[in-house]
């Protein structure tokens, strides 16, 4: 297994903390939520197993992986493996997770799309079962 | 010198043509300018040497770079080196130019922000003895 302990290219940041994420995720804020561009993005850094809980981007938001490998899953549909290479287009209000395989770190970029249209909606955690089914 | 005549990550795309880039360039569109998430981006990879025209952005632009070293150069300022792992925030309006070292190939994604704002604006060459000083 390749470690992105000390993330991929962008920095890693500090610990992401609370209930929306479950084993060891980082971030890094790369372009702030108000800003002239209007375009917030950071870093997030998954190790093995680590992942968010089922969310949704009012406005929609882009992952672009730059590291390792892990899951996206849109609710209702298979869960996606994603690389480094693999850009996710995530539409506005879709109900969904990503987080790292059980045997990879997963380090990707958020682009979050039309801003303005409010923020993030964080729901119930992805269920261990859910997870070590895949 | 690393060899990233493959790109880093994402794909390379075609070569890009016309008169707005000297030496030799790859362009692969991530996002297109027109869809839902209203965030057209995309990789571009410079060869050493490459570069683009002067050109401005009326709504901004970022750009990450995920592989190698570079130049970013606002008008009236001196170029700053960018290499893997930097975010380059380009206001609106602002001429510059980017594009590979000498001595290495540059890699970057690029965001065009507040794309309602309008095209990319693109001016004169940069010329050789500018480059060359470097």
């Amino acid at each position: 297994m390749i470690d992105l302990s000390n993330s991929f290219i962008f920095p890693k940041g500090n610990p992401a903390e609370g209930a929306n994420f479950k084993g060891e995720v980082w971030q890094e804020r790369l372009i702030p939520m108000q800003s002239e561009w209007n375009c917030p993005m950071g870093n997030v850094t998954f190790a093995p197993s680590a992942r968010n809980s089922w969310h949704s981007h009012p406005g929609g938001q882009i992952l672009l992986v730059t590291g390792g490998c892990g899951w996206y899953q849109e609710e209702g549909k298979p869960a996606q493996e994603i690389c480094a290479g693999d850009v996710v287009k995530i539409p506005a209000n879709v109900k969904h997770w990503h987080g790292a395989a059980k045997d990879s770190w997963l380090v990707h970029i958020y682009i979050v799309t039309n801003p303005q249209a409010g923020s993030c909606e964080w729901m119930e955690p992805v269920l261990d079962e859910e997870y070590d089914a895949l």
